[in-house]
């Protein structure tokens, strides 16, 4: 946790807001959230995977999520109006400069690719940091930016993407077969839901669907859940509980709320804080 | 709608939010939801009422939705930390001003009421506008402030309460015994659900359980769903869709969203727009 505690003030620059952290036992693996005006977000980004660099030793770290270096992965997420194109832009300024100044290697993903191939998070981690070190050299894993040699913080996946929902759900058992099988038919790579990527784990003696819903406009998470439910009652399973890591979109929060209550549709116009604020914000005049 | 239009004109004062509002032919009531300062509020409130006593008769007026009067209730509640006690005060004054200058008879209801046996609004409601005029000379019926005499706008009930949930529930049936039956299960007078009052009623010939959570965070609304919908397949039928009346609050969108979700709980600052407005109201320090 000194580690996390140290990357966590290091992106921490004027301008940027850490919403959330969390830090995962089993997955070993830290998740920080921030937001902030773009230049001042570089920045703080820049300085964290400076630390994360000299702090971990990938050749030490083990955990049950998969990995290719200190730094993971670095999505740019649009909000608040700024395009996603912008957010490409600055994943590969970000992307360079780790490159140039900290001397990893550096892919770019999702909307940020060099190459189609690329495009996939877990097509460019396959065979985490201890294959990559291996392969480095050969010209389909010559990096975006920065030398084509692993050290031991290796490598950075920077790219920009839609805001991703990282969310698990514990079934009641300890067979990961299950958890596997239902994670098998969920996902889209093979033939389930749009926009859904699942892996089946055993995770605390538990075994768990561990997912990125990559676009909760195409399949939402309150779906995804339903969809879980029906698979595990088929193979006489349960839900125990979700876990949601990091943040959720307002739009997804309100979608799942309908779908509770049986609402056809639910806006934000429809929340008395959020009417209230809107409001407020729009400056609406006081007689109207 | 001309007249619910002019309604709503006259509660628009400088200060004065209208923040939601929607008119049910079926039910022939309109229900404004406004926010802003107390004192705007009160004034909006009143040139409102005596628009709708000018504009309302309710000697024609007929419509699924009990009623005692042209504006049937006025519920202050508490909004951004303003206490339950000052919406007291404002519902008395209120009620004072509506008595004395529009000469109509008005009853204090829930935090607000004079006596215990006027907290329910149902009671304070019983025999709608035709019984009140009959029996508002007895000593039981005497109003809060006011004439005790009825015209044609009727009596208006003012008073104070945490927010309410309107909340109707439509079945695949146009069998209103079913849509009875199931309101008698879960309201809490014939031992239901607590905090919940419910009617079966028919509404556009399909059968619909129409309620009033009067505290969602002793009953909240996806539990009402969950529970009609167990009630309702006993009986054979189905909910077909949820139809929510005006606002809910944001807490009550949480927890329907984290039920949804299969989350133990879910709090703002888990919502990426929440969280980041919660930041930026705060006034945290750009860097910390």
């Amino acid at each position: 946790m000194e580690v996390v505690d140290a990357i966590a003030a290091a992106v921490q620059q004027p301008g940027v807001r850490l919403l959330h952290r969390t830090s995962d036992w089993d997955h070993n693996r830290s998740v920080l959230t921030v937001a902030g005006e773009p230049e001042a977000v570089l920045a703080g980004l820049f300085r964290a995977v400076a630390v994360a660099a000299e702090r971990i030793d990938l050749r030490q770290q083990r955990g049950v999520h998969p990995r290719l270096g200190a730094t993971d992965v670095v999505p740019l997420v649009p909000l608040e109006g700024v395009p996603l194109d912008e957010c490409v832009a600055l994943a590969r300024r970000l992307g360079r400069r780790i490159g140039d100044e900290l001397g990893l290697p550096v892919y770019f993903y999702e909307a940020a690719a060099s190459r189609p191939e690329r495009r996939n998070l877990a097509d460019v981690r396959a065979g985490e940091y201890e294959r990559l070190a291996e392969e480095i050299h050969l010209p389909q894993r010559q990096p975006d930016c920065g030398p084509a040699s692993v050290g031991p913080a290796g490598a950075v996946i920077v790219g920009a993407r839609p805001f991703l929902i990282a969310f698990n759900v514990f079934l009641k058992s300890n067979d990961v077969t299950i958890a596997k099988r239902i994670a098998r038919s969920i996902r889209e790579s093979s033939g389930g839901l749009p926009a859904v990527k699942a892996l089946g784990l055993l995770v605390n003696d538990q075994a768990q669907v561990s997912m990125n819903l990559v676009d909760f406009r195409i399949t939402p998470p309150h779906a995804v859940v339903a969809r879980i439910a029906a698979e595990a009652r088929l193979l006489g399973v349960e839900i125990d509980h979700s876990e949601l890591i990091g943040l959720l979109p307002q739009d997804a929060l309100l979608a799942a709320a309908a779908h509770a209550l049986g609402l056809p549709s639910l806006g934000a116009d429809r929340v008395v804080e959020m009417a209230l604020r809107r409001a407020i914000d729009a400056g609406i005049p006081d007689s109207l």
